[in-house]
């Protein structure tokens, strides 16, 4: 196999283990919590299916590339949940060591364009990023709220860290943040977070 | 919320069932056996990788957005083994009842446009189809591979009915069927395959 392919096939394999980096989400009738691969998927389709709601146009492919590799980081760094307090202070030197590791298992051309799209999620300045980030903000949501928000209360989450995670969503899509909006006003009504 | 946006919703959440149908195939590092969502998202990442691979330059978000979808039908219709030979005689129609079931939650120019782009998948003769149903292949052969030939094993699949499937991503791309025929035969030669 010549240096190239090899390169590729090593990357592919390797992140094979990104299935088995657990979420705090649990999937759909209370089912057992996702893993990174299972997210990534769900945000790809999602992203595809709601990109009519996007602020602005989007590139669709570079979206759905956002979405496929954002959680690549986490088979080295794990998944730092939305509302651990720890946990994020040390997230992003977690994530660029794991970002130069994994990626440097392909020819250096896609290592470049990989971390390229994966800087361009991170930043969050783009329209692109800031969609994809509302469909990375927005899956969870609807499974947790499938599920009568048991990930919220498992993690006695407040009202407060929810907006502050899920105001972002506005800047990807107002008319998705309205949605997600009334979500979180029904399950506060419900008593499902914290207010 | 209005009608279109809870029709998106709804199949977005239906989807989430894909998660829980379970293949033949084993994660790498010889762990639990892979599921659908999982797989299709390991085929898109390796579809951007190795496009270059292709027999024909291939629009690339077509072949990305098959692998995404290829498999929702399998929520109702239940994975079936390539090896199958029962399964496979009655897999076509039940296919056929779950595609309409579950692409007609999604509005009517989705439902549409997705059940486009599944029968292209399904009937395979675009260069996109053909890439696609490369890395459907591919894939598995990739994980089982590299817990040297532990799926060929267990269901005793002989090298006939492994060439009679992996010779298709050929038409999909010579390159990639060169290292697949290659791995073919490195497994018969240790006795992972039966001759």
């Amino acid at each position: 196999m010549d240096e190239r392919l090899k390169k590729q096939i090593d990357f592919i394999l390797e992140i094979d283990k990104e299935k088995n980096i657990f979420r705090q989400t649990s999937l759909s009738g209370h089912g057992r919590k996702e893993n990174d691969a299972e997210h990534a998927w769900h945000m790809a389709i999602a992203a595809f299916l709601l990109q009519e709601y996007s602020n602005e146009p989007v590139d669709i492919l570079r979206v759905i590339l956002m979405c496929l590799i954002h959680d690549v980081v986490e088979i080295d760094a794990g998944d730092t949940y939305a509302y651990d307090t720890e946990g994020l202070k040390t997230q992003k030197a977690r994530e660029d060591a794991a970002k130069e590791r994994i990626y440097s298992l392909l020819p250096e051309d896609q290592k470049q364009k990989l971390i390229e799209i994966f800087d361009e999620f991170e930043e969050n300045q783009t329209k692109e990023a800031k969609f994809a980030h509302a469909m990375d903000n927005l899956q969870p949501l609807l499974l947790n709220n499938s599920n009568n928000g048991s990930d919220w209360k498992e993690h006695e989450v407040t009202a407060t860290q929810i907006y502050k995670r899920q105001t972002k969503t506005k800047d990807g899509s107002v008319k998705l943040f309205e949605l997600t909006d009334r979500l979180i006003k029904e399950n506060i009504d419900k008593g499902n977070i914290k207010y």
